[in-house]
Protein backbone atom coordinates (compact mmCIF):
# COMPACT_ATOMS: atom_id res chain seq x y z
CA UNK A 1 0.00 0.00 0.00
CA UNK A 2 1.45 3.79 -0.98
CA UNK A 3 -0.04 6.68 1.31
CA UNK A 4 -0.52 9.05 -1.00
CA UNK A 5 -0.75 12.97 -0.75
CA UNK A 6 -2.26 14.91 -3.02
CA UNK A 7 -2.92 19.31 -2.71
CA UNK A 8 -5.97 20.02 -4.70
CA UNK A 9 -8.17 23.53 -5.16
CA UNK A 10 -11.83 23.81 -5.52
CA UNK A 11 -15.02 26.40 -6.30
CA UNK A 12 -16.95 25.67 -3.41
CA UNK A 13 -20.12 27.24 -5.16
CA UNK A 14 -22.07 24.21 -6.06
CA UNK A 15 -21.29 21.95 -3.56
CA UNK A 16 -22.76 21.10 -0.21
CA UNK A 17 -19.15 21.26 1.58
CA UNK A 18 -16.09 19.63 1.48
CA UNK A 19 -16.85 16.62 3.55
CA UNK A 20 -18.99 13.42 2.91
CA UNK A 21 -22.69 13.87 4.34
CA UNK A 22 -25.93 11.79 3.58
CA UNK A 23 -27.40 14.47 1.09
CA UNK A 24 -24.13 13.75 -1.20
CA UNK A 25 -22.88 16.41 -3.55
CA UNK A 26 -19.53 17.14 -1.40
CA UNK A 27 -16.19 17.68 -2.82
CA UNK A 28 -14.86 14.95 -0.65
CA UNK A 29 -17.44 12.51 -2.84
CA UNK A 30 -16.58 14.04 -6.20
CA UNK A 31 -13.00 12.63 -5.30
CA UNK A 32 -13.67 9.29 -3.77
CA UNK A 33 -15.85 8.57 -6.82
CA UNK A 34 -12.84 9.60 -9.52
CA UNK A 35 -10.30 7.45 -7.48
CA UNK A 36 -13.25 4.23 -7.75
CA UNK A 37 -13.61 4.64 -11.08
CA UNK A 38 -9.37 5.08 -11.99
CA UNK A 39 -8.50 2.58 -9.61
CA UNK A 40 -11.43 -0.12 -8.71
CA UNK A 41 -10.47 0.83 -5.01
CA UNK A 42 -13.58 2.15 -2.50
CA UNK A 43 -11.02 4.46 -0.49
CA UNK A 44 -12.06 6.53 2.56
CA UNK A 45 -9.78 9.47 2.19
CA UNK A 46 -8.51 12.12 4.69
CA UNK A 47 -8.47 15.94 4.41
CA UNK A 48 -6.40 19.08 6.42
CA UNK A 49 -10.15 19.74 7.79
CA UNK A 50 -13.79 20.16 6.24
CA UNK A 51 -14.93 23.92 4.42
CA UNK A 52 -18.71 24.27 4.86
CA UNK A 53 -20.67 24.64 1.75
CA UNK A 54 -19.90 27.43 -0.41
CA UNK A 55 -16.34 27.85 0.87
CA UNK A 56 -13.24 27.95 -1.53
CA UNK A 57 -9.55 26.07 -1.86
CA UNK A 58 -6.85 27.24 -3.27
CA UNK A 59 -4.91 25.20 -1.78
CA UNK A 60 -6.92 21.65 0.47
CA UNK A 61 -4.81 18.74 1.40
CA UNK A 62 -5.55 15.42 1.24
CA UNK A 63 -4.63 11.56 1.62
CA UNK A 64 -5.21 8.11 1.52
CA UNK A 65 -3.91 4.80 1.27
CA UNK A 66 -3.65 2.73 -2.65
CA UNK A 67 -2.54 -0.40 -3.70
CA UNK A 68 -2.93 1.10 -7.05
CA UNK A 69 0.18 1.14 -8.98
CA UNK A 70 -0.03 4.14 -11.05
CA UNK A 71 2.59 6.37 -11.03
CA UNK A 72 2.64 9.29 -9.39
CA UNK A 73 2.82 11.88 -12.01
CA UNK A 74 -0.10 10.54 -13.78
CA UNK A 75 -3.02 10.83 -10.74
CA UNK A 76 -3.46 14.58 -11.33
CA UNK A 77 -4.20 14.37 -15.04
CA UNK A 78 -6.14 10.89 -14.95
CA UNK A 79 -8.43 11.98 -11.69
CA UNK A 80 -8.88 15.75 -13.68
CA UNK A 81 -10.49 13.87 -16.55
CA UNK A 82 -12.90 12.09 -14.21
CA UNK A 83 -13.47 15.22 -11.93
CA UNK A 84 -16.16 18.15 -12.48
CA UNK A 85 -14.26 21.42 -13.87
CA UNK A 86 -14.09 23.05 -10.38
CA UNK A 87 -12.56 20.87 -8.60
CA UNK A 88 -9.02 19.81 -9.60
CA UNK A 89 -5.92 18.05 -8.33
CA UNK A 90 -2.90 19.96 -8.51
CA UNK A 91 -0.38 17.75 -7.61
CA UNK A 92 0.33 13.82 -6.47
CA UNK A 93 2.76 13.39 -4.21
CA UNK A 94 4.43 9.93 -1.95
CA UNK A 95 3.59 10.58 1.20
CA UNK A 96 5.42 9.30 4.86
CA UNK A 97 3.31 5.86 5.46
CA UNK A 98 2.16 7.91 8.97
CA UNK A 99 1.24 11.12 7.08
CA UNK A 100 -2.64 11.95 7.81
CA UNK A 101 -3.74 15.06 5.95
CA UNK A 102 -5.39 16.22 9.25
CA UNK A 103 -3.26 15.40 12.26
CA UNK A 104 -0.26 16.26 10.63
CA UNK A 105 -1.07 19.97 9.42
CA UNK A 106 0.75 22.55 11.45
CA UNK A 107 -0.44 25.92 10.17
CA UNK A 108 -3.47 26.83 8.37
CA UNK A 109 -4.27 30.05 6.49
CA UNK A 110 -7.57 31.36 5.21
CA UNK A 111 -8.30 34.24 3.22
CA UNK A 112 -11.49 36.08 3.59
CA UNK A 113 -12.44 38.71 0.69
CA UNK A 114 -15.15 41.53 0.88
CA UNK A 115 -15.73 44.24 -1.84
CA UNK A 116 -17.32 47.26 -0.15
CA UNK A 117 -17.52 49.09 -3.73
CA UNK A 118 -20.97 50.42 -4.64
CA UNK A 119 -21.38 47.45 -7.09
CA UNK A 120 -20.16 43.87 -6.90
CA UNK A 121 -17.73 42.52 -9.21
CA UNK A 122 -19.70 40.13 -11.23
CA UNK A 123 -17.01 37.97 -12.50
CA UNK A 124 -15.83 37.68 -8.41
CA UNK A 125 -19.38 37.50 -6.89
CA UNK A 126 -18.51 33.84 -6.07
CA UNK A 127 -15.18 34.91 -4.33
CA UNK A 128 -16.44 38.08 -2.28
CA UNK A 129 -18.69 38.86 -0.15
CA UNK A 130 -19.61 42.43 -1.17
CA UNK A 131 -21.11 44.83 1.49
CA UNK A 132 -21.46 47.82 0.31
CA UNK A 133 -20.16 49.75 3.59
CA UNK A 134 -18.11 52.62 4.13
CA UNK A 135 -15.34 50.44 6.42
CA UNK A 136 -12.75 52.02 8.64
CA UNK A 137 -10.26 49.85 7.73
CA UNK A 138 -8.12 51.32 10.78
CA UNK A 139 -9.77 49.75 13.18
CA UNK A 140 -10.42 47.11 11.62
CA UNK A 141 -6.63 45.76 11.27
CA UNK A 142 -6.03 46.83 15.17
CA UNK A 143 -9.15 44.92 16.21
CA UNK A 144 -7.82 41.37 14.30
CA UNK A 145 -4.45 42.12 15.80
CA UNK A 146 -5.82 41.39 19.39
CA UNK A 147 -6.62 37.41 18.33
CA UNK A 148 -2.85 36.68 17.91
CA UNK A 149 -2.06 34.22 20.52
CA UNK A 150 -3.34 31.45 21.83
CA UNK A 151 -6.94 31.64 23.23
CA UNK A 152 -10.35 30.34 23.99
CA UNK A 153 -12.20 30.91 21.11
CA UNK A 154 -15.82 30.18 22.52
CA UNK A 155 -16.72 33.76 21.11
CA UNK A 156 -16.13 32.84 17.53
CA UNK A 157 -17.01 29.41 17.24
CA UNK A 158 -20.41 27.96 16.50
CA UNK A 159 -22.60 26.92 19.08
CA UNK A 160 -23.29 23.36 17.58
CA UNK A 161 -19.17 22.50 17.87
CA UNK A 162 -18.85 19.93 19.88
CA UNK A 163 -15.14 20.18 20.53
CA UNK A 164 -14.07 19.61 24.00
CA UNK A 165 -11.48 22.60 23.76
CA UNK A 166 -11.89 25.70 21.77
CA UNK A 167 -7.86 26.50 22.71
CA UNK A 168 -6.54 27.59 19.23
CA UNK A 169 -3.54 29.66 18.82
CA UNK A 170 -3.03 31.83 15.68
CA UNK A 171 -0.15 33.02 14.75
CA UNK A 172 -0.23 35.56 11.92
CA UNK A 173 -3.03 37.85 11.25
CA UNK A 174 -3.26 40.72 8.11
CA UNK A 175 -5.57 42.62 6.38
CA UNK A 176 -4.83 43.52 3.05
CA UNK A 177 -5.97 46.41 0.68
CA UNK A 178 -6.16 44.79 -2.89
CA UNK A 179 -4.17 46.07 -4.91
CA UNK A 180 -5.40 46.17 -7.86
CA UNK A 181 -9.07 46.71 -7.14
CA UNK A 182 -9.90 49.44 -5.26
CA UNK A 183 -12.61 48.57 -2.55
CA UNK A 184 -11.49 44.97 -1.76
CA UNK A 185 -10.10 43.75 1.15
CA UNK A 186 -8.79 40.32 1.48
CA UNK A 187 -8.54 39.23 5.46
CA UNK A 188 -5.99 36.44 5.95
CA UNK A 189 -5.55 34.53 9.71
CA UNK A 190 -3.32 31.87 10.40
CA UNK A 191 -3.32 29.11 12.83
CA UNK A 192 -2.78 25.34 14.33
CA UNK A 193 -6.43 24.93 13.66
CA UNK A 194 -9.82 26.74 13.18
CA UNK A 195 -12.94 26.24 14.81
CA UNK A 196 -16.89 25.76 12.85
CA UNK A 197 -17.29 29.12 11.29
CA UNK A 198 -14.21 30.40 13.27
CA UNK A 199 -12.89 32.52 10.43
CA UNK A 200 -16.66 33.85 9.23
CA UNK A 201 -17.58 34.95 12.79
CA UNK A 202 -14.24 36.53 13.17
CA UNK A 203 -14.96 38.66 9.94
CA UNK A 204 -18.62 39.42 10.63
CA UNK A 205 -17.57 41.40 13.94
CA UNK A 206 -14.56 42.67 12.30
CA UNK A 207 -17.04 44.05 9.66
CA UNK A 208 -19.47 45.55 12.60
CA UNK A 209 -16.18 47.59 13.60
CA UNK A 210 -15.35 48.41 10.80
CA UNK A 211 -18.62 50.66 10.48
CA UNK A 212 -18.44 52.14 13.48
CA UNK A 213 -20.84 49.93 15.47
CA UNK A 214 -18.75 48.85 17.75
CA UNK A 215 -14.81 49.94 18.78
CA UNK A 216 -11.82 47.77 18.38
CA UNK A 217 -11.30 47.82 21.52
CA UNK A 218 -14.03 46.17 21.95
CA UNK A 219 -12.56 42.79 20.60
CA UNK A 220 -10.48 42.01 23.25
CA UNK A 221 -13.48 41.53 25.74
CA UNK A 222 -15.92 39.95 23.13
CA UNK A 223 -12.44 36.99 23.22
CA UNK A 224 -12.71 36.78 27.30
CA UNK A 225 -16.62 36.74 27.38
CA UNK A 226 -15.64 33.30 25.71
CA UNK A 227 -19.80 33.34 24.46
CA UNK A 228 -20.89 33.32 21.08
CA UNK A 229 -23.77 35.99 21.87
CA UNK A 230 -21.06 38.82 22.17
CA UNK A 231 -19.38 38.48 18.49
CA UNK A 232 -20.39 39.35 15.37
CA UNK A 233 -22.68 37.71 13.09
CA UNK A 234 -21.22 34.60 10.84
CA UNK A 235 -20.06 36.20 7.23
CA UNK A 236 -21.57 34.42 4.52
CA UNK A 237 -19.30 31.49 3.55
CA UNK A 238 -18.94 32.59 -0.46
CA UNK A 239 -16.04 34.55 0.85
CA UNK A 240 -13.69 32.27 2.21
CA UNK A 241 -11.05 30.44 0.54
CA UNK A 242 -8.48 28.16 2.46
CA UNK A 243 -5.50 29.23 1.73
CA UNK A 244 -2.89 26.77 2.73
CA UNK A 245 -1.99 24.21 4.66
CA UNK A 246 2.11 23.73 6.26
CA UNK A 247 2.87 20.39 7.68
CA UNK B 1 -37.79 62.05 -24.04
CA UNK B 2 -34.35 61.48 -22.37
CA UNK B 3 -31.81 59.76 -24.06
CA UNK B 4 -30.00 57.22 -21.42
CA UNK B 5 -26.98 56.01 -21.52
CA UNK B 6 -25.55 53.06 -19.34
CA UNK B 7 -22.53 51.32 -18.76
CA UNK B 8 -22.86 47.28 -17.92
CA UNK B 9 -21.07 44.56 -16.90
CA UNK B 10 -21.91 40.92 -17.22
CA UNK B 11 -20.58 37.53 -16.86
CA UNK B 12 -21.68 36.37 -20.07
CA UNK B 13 -21.49 31.96 -18.77
CA UNK B 14 -25.23 31.92 -18.56
CA UNK B 15 -26.33 33.86 -21.96
CA UNK B 16 -27.02 32.80 -25.51
CA UNK B 17 -24.80 36.24 -25.93
CA UNK B 18 -26.05 40.36 -25.53
CA UNK B 19 -28.44 40.51 -28.44
CA UNK B 20 -32.10 39.36 -28.17
CA UNK B 21 -33.31 36.70 -30.13
CA UNK B 22 -36.19 34.26 -30.24
CA UNK B 23 -34.71 31.58 -28.13
CA UNK B 24 -34.76 34.19 -25.37
CA UNK B 25 -32.55 34.06 -22.49
CA UNK B 26 -30.19 36.97 -24.03
CA UNK B 27 -28.75 39.86 -21.45
CA UNK B 28 -30.51 42.23 -23.57
CA UNK B 29 -34.20 40.22 -22.66
CA UNK B 30 -33.11 40.88 -19.21
CA UNK B 31 -32.46 44.62 -19.10
CA UNK B 32 -35.26 45.26 -21.12
CA UNK B 33 -37.27 43.29 -18.78
CA UNK B 34 -35.72 44.98 -15.90
CA UNK B 35 -36.65 48.60 -17.25
CA UNK B 36 -40.03 48.08 -18.23
CA UNK B 37 -40.71 46.24 -14.36
CA UNK B 38 -39.19 49.87 -13.31
CA UNK B 39 -40.73 52.21 -15.01
CA UNK B 40 -43.59 50.40 -17.17
CA UNK B 41 -42.12 51.20 -21.01
CA UNK B 42 -41.60 48.57 -23.06
CA UNK B 43 -38.26 49.84 -24.74
CA UNK B 44 -35.99 48.53 -27.15
CA UNK B 45 -32.31 49.39 -26.12
CA UNK B 46 -29.18 49.84 -28.55
CA UNK B 47 -25.64 48.69 -27.73
CA UNK B 48 -22.44 49.11 -28.97
CA UNK B 49 -22.65 45.93 -30.82
CA UNK B 50 -23.42 42.45 -29.63
CA UNK B 51 -21.19 39.56 -28.37
CA UNK B 52 -21.98 35.87 -28.29
CA UNK B 53 -22.93 33.76 -26.29
CA UNK B 54 -20.65 32.56 -23.21
CA UNK B 55 -18.54 36.38 -24.43
CA UNK B 56 -18.36 38.83 -21.28
CA UNK B 57 -18.60 42.04 -20.70
CA UNK B 58 -16.55 44.69 -18.58
CA UNK B 59 -17.80 47.30 -19.97
CA UNK B 60 -20.75 46.96 -22.64
CA UNK B 61 -22.39 50.36 -23.45
CA UNK B 62 -26.26 50.50 -24.12
CA UNK B 63 -28.45 53.62 -24.82
CA UNK B 64 -32.25 54.05 -24.57
CA UNK B 65 -34.81 57.01 -24.98
CA UNK B 66 -37.44 57.14 -21.43
CA UNK B 67 -40.29 59.11 -20.40
CA UNK B 68 -39.81 58.57 -16.95
CA UNK B 69 -38.78 61.17 -14.43
CA UNK B 70 -36.51 58.61 -12.81
CA UNK B 71 -33.56 60.54 -11.35
CA UNK B 72 -30.16 59.50 -12.97
CA UNK B 73 -28.54 58.73 -9.80
CA UNK B 74 -31.49 56.12 -9.15
CA UNK B 75 -31.44 53.55 -12.26
CA UNK B 76 -28.65 51.81 -11.60
CA UNK B 77 -29.57 50.46 -7.69
CA UNK B 78 -33.19 50.34 -9.31
CA UNK B 79 -32.25 47.91 -12.51
CA UNK B 80 -29.91 45.86 -10.21
CA UNK B 81 -31.94 45.14 -7.72
CA UNK B 82 -34.26 43.42 -10.75
CA UNK B 83 -31.56 41.79 -12.21
CA UNK B 84 -29.47 38.69 -12.20
CA UNK B 85 -26.40 38.51 -10.13
CA UNK B 86 -24.41 38.20 -12.94
CA UNK B 87 -25.42 41.55 -14.80
CA UNK B 88 -24.68 44.67 -13.48
CA UNK B 89 -25.26 48.71 -14.44
CA UNK B 90 -22.52 50.74 -13.72
CA UNK B 91 -23.39 53.93 -14.24
CA UNK B 92 -26.20 55.88 -16.11
CA UNK B 93 -25.88 59.18 -17.66
CA UNK B 94 -27.61 61.54 -19.92
CA UNK B 95 -27.11 61.35 -23.79
CA UNK B 96 -27.11 63.71 -26.38
CA UNK B 97 -30.87 63.40 -27.82
CA UNK B 98 -29.18 61.51 -30.86
CA UNK B 99 -26.41 59.49 -29.02
CA UNK B 100 -26.57 56.37 -30.63
CA UNK B 101 -24.50 53.49 -29.00
CA UNK B 102 -23.15 51.76 -32.45
CA UNK B 103 -23.31 54.10 -34.32
CA UNK B 104 -21.07 56.62 -32.09
CA UNK B 105 -18.67 54.26 -31.07
CA UNK B 106 -15.35 55.30 -32.34
CA UNK B 107 -13.11 52.30 -30.85
CA UNK B 108 -13.60 49.27 -29.17
CA UNK B 109 -11.29 47.10 -27.21
CA UNK B 110 -11.61 43.43 -27.08
CA UNK B 111 -9.37 41.19 -24.17
CA UNK B 112 -8.83 37.47 -24.97
CA UNK B 113 -7.55 35.44 -22.32
CA UNK B 114 -5.35 32.09 -22.53
CA UNK B 115 -3.97 30.16 -19.36
CA UNK B 116 -1.32 27.43 -21.21
CA UNK B 117 -0.25 25.95 -17.67
CA UNK B 118 -0.35 22.27 -17.20
CA UNK B 119 -4.20 22.84 -15.19
CA UNK B 120 -6.62 25.36 -15.33
CA UNK B 121 -7.41 28.30 -13.12
CA UNK B 122 -10.69 26.67 -11.15
CA UNK B 123 -11.60 30.37 -10.24
CA UNK B 124 -11.08 31.59 -13.36
CA UNK B 125 -12.57 28.93 -15.54
CA UNK B 126 -14.96 30.71 -17.21
CA UNK B 127 -12.68 33.54 -18.09
CA UNK B 128 -10.11 32.03 -19.54
CA UNK B 129 -9.31 29.84 -22.33
CA UNK B 130 -7.32 26.58 -21.46
CA UNK B 131 -4.69 25.82 -23.60
CA UNK B 132 -1.88 23.38 -21.82
CA UNK B 133 0.90 23.88 -24.97
CA UNK B 134 4.12 25.41 -24.41
CA UNK B 135 3.75 28.58 -26.80
CA UNK B 136 6.10 31.33 -28.75
CA UNK B 137 5.12 34.33 -27.27
CA UNK B 138 7.18 36.48 -29.13
CA UNK B 139 5.96 35.28 -32.35
CA UNK B 140 2.65 35.52 -31.70
CA UNK B 141 3.34 39.52 -30.49
CA UNK B 142 4.78 39.29 -33.75
CA UNK B 143 2.18 37.70 -36.05
CA UNK B 144 -0.25 39.91 -34.23
CA UNK B 145 1.15 43.13 -34.69
CA UNK B 146 0.73 42.79 -38.67
CA UNK B 147 -3.04 43.44 -37.85
CA UNK B 148 -2.48 46.92 -37.15
CA UNK B 149 -4.22 49.04 -39.67
CA UNK B 150 -7.12 49.41 -42.37
CA UNK B 151 -7.22 45.77 -43.83
CA UNK B 152 -10.03 43.84 -45.10
CA UNK B 153 -10.72 41.28 -42.20
CA UNK B 154 -12.41 38.34 -44.70
CA UNK B 155 -9.83 36.16 -43.74
CA UNK B 156 -10.69 36.79 -40.14
CA UNK B 157 -14.47 36.75 -40.37
CA UNK B 158 -17.18 34.11 -39.80
CA UNK B 159 -18.51 33.13 -43.36
CA UNK B 160 -21.92 33.57 -41.95
CA UNK B 161 -20.91 37.35 -41.64
CA UNK B 162 -23.77 39.83 -44.37
CA UNK B 163 -21.83 42.83 -43.91
CA UNK B 164 -21.16 44.41 -47.20
CA UNK B 165 -17.06 45.54 -45.97
CA UNK B 166 -15.14 43.57 -43.83
CA UNK B 167 -13.07 46.46 -44.12
CA UNK B 168 -11.67 47.45 -40.54
CA UNK B 169 -9.05 49.69 -39.14
CA UNK B 170 -7.02 48.33 -36.05
CA UNK B 171 -5.59 50.50 -34.06
CA UNK B 172 -3.51 48.56 -31.26
CA UNK B 173 -3.09 45.78 -30.52
CA UNK B 174 -0.68 44.17 -26.95
CA UNK B 175 -0.06 40.89 -25.80
CA UNK B 176 0.59 40.84 -21.86
CA UNK B 177 1.95 38.16 -19.67
CA UNK B 178 -0.30 38.46 -16.47
CA UNK B 179 1.87 40.00 -14.27
CA UNK B 180 0.76 37.71 -11.32
CA UNK B 181 -0.21 34.46 -12.67
CA UNK B 182 2.58 32.32 -14.84
CA UNK B 183 1.34 30.93 -17.86
CA UNK B 184 -1.91 33.42 -18.12
CA UNK B 185 -1.76 35.74 -20.98
CA UNK B 186 -3.90 38.58 -21.80
CA UNK B 187 -4.66 39.77 -25.67
CA UNK B 188 -5.45 42.98 -26.38
CA UNK B 189 -6.99 43.95 -29.92
CA UNK B 190 -8.60 47.68 -30.06
CA UNK B 191 -10.11 48.81 -33.48
CA UNK B 192 -13.27 50.82 -35.17
CA UNK B 193 -14.88 48.04 -35.25
CA UNK B 194 -15.10 43.96 -35.16
CA UNK B 195 -16.24 41.30 -37.78
CA UNK B 196 -18.30 38.51 -36.47
CA UNK B 197 -16.15 36.29 -34.48
CA UNK B 198 -13.04 38.41 -35.57
CA UNK B 199 -10.81 38.57 -32.10
CA UNK B 200 -11.80 34.96 -31.47
CA UNK B 201 -10.42 33.91 -35.10
CA UNK B 202 -7.36 36.05 -34.52
CA UNK B 203 -6.87 34.40 -31.57
CA UNK B 204 -7.08 30.79 -32.82
CA UNK B 205 -4.73 31.88 -35.59
CA UNK B 206 -2.52 33.14 -32.92
CA UNK B 207 -2.55 29.82 -31.05
CA UNK B 208 -1.27 28.23 -34.24
CA UNK B 209 1.64 30.28 -34.46
CA UNK B 210 2.22 30.46 -30.70
CA UNK B 211 2.33 26.11 -30.96
CA UNK B 212 4.89 26.36 -34.20
CA UNK B 213 2.29 25.09 -36.86
CA UNK B 214 2.71 28.15 -38.14
CA UNK B 215 5.21 30.92 -38.67
CA UNK B 216 4.61 34.39 -37.49
CA UNK B 217 5.93 35.82 -41.13
CA UNK B 218 2.22 33.35 -42.59
CA UNK B 219 0.18 36.09 -40.81
CA UNK B 220 0.36 38.85 -43.36
CA UNK B 221 -0.18 36.14 -46.40
CA UNK B 222 -3.19 35.28 -44.26
CA UNK B 223 -4.79 38.85 -44.07
CA UNK B 224 -4.14 38.92 -47.92
CA UNK B 225 -6.23 36.05 -48.88
CA UNK B 226 -9.40 37.20 -47.74
CA UNK B 227 -10.73 33.76 -46.98
CA UNK B 228 -11.65 32.12 -44.02
CA UNK B 229 -10.09 28.84 -44.91
CA UNK B 230 -6.55 30.35 -44.48
CA UNK B 231 -7.09 31.69 -40.90
CA UNK B 232 -7.16 29.44 -37.95
CA UNK B 233 -10.10 27.81 -36.09
CA UNK B 234 -12.33 30.71 -33.95
CA UNK B 235 -11.10 30.23 -30.23
CA UNK B 236 -13.88 29.53 -27.37
CA UNK B 237 -16.04 32.11 -26.75
CA UNK B 238 -15.34 32.48 -23.01
CA UNK B 239 -11.77 33.53 -23.00
CA UNK B 240 -13.38 36.90 -24.42
CA UNK B 241 -14.17 40.05 -22.92
CA UNK B 242 -15.27 43.42 -24.44
CA UNK B 243 -13.11 45.54 -22.10
CA UNK B 244 -13.37 49.12 -23.68
CA UNK B 245 -15.99 51.39 -25.64
CA UNK B 246 -14.75 54.87 -26.68
CA UNK B 247 -16.90 57.65 -28.17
Amino acid sequence: MRNIVMSICYDGTAYYGFQSQPGGNTIQDYIEAAIEQLTGENIILTSSGRTDAGVHARSQIINFQTASSIPLERWAFALNSRLPPDIRILEARMADPDFHARRWAKRKTYRYTINHNRIPDVFQRHMQFHHPASLDVEAMRHALQTLVGEHDFTSFCSVKSTKPSHVRTIYEVSLELDPHVPGVIHIFVTGNGFLQHMVRIIVGTLLQIGEGKRSAEDMSGILAARSRSKAGPTAMSHGLMLWDVVY
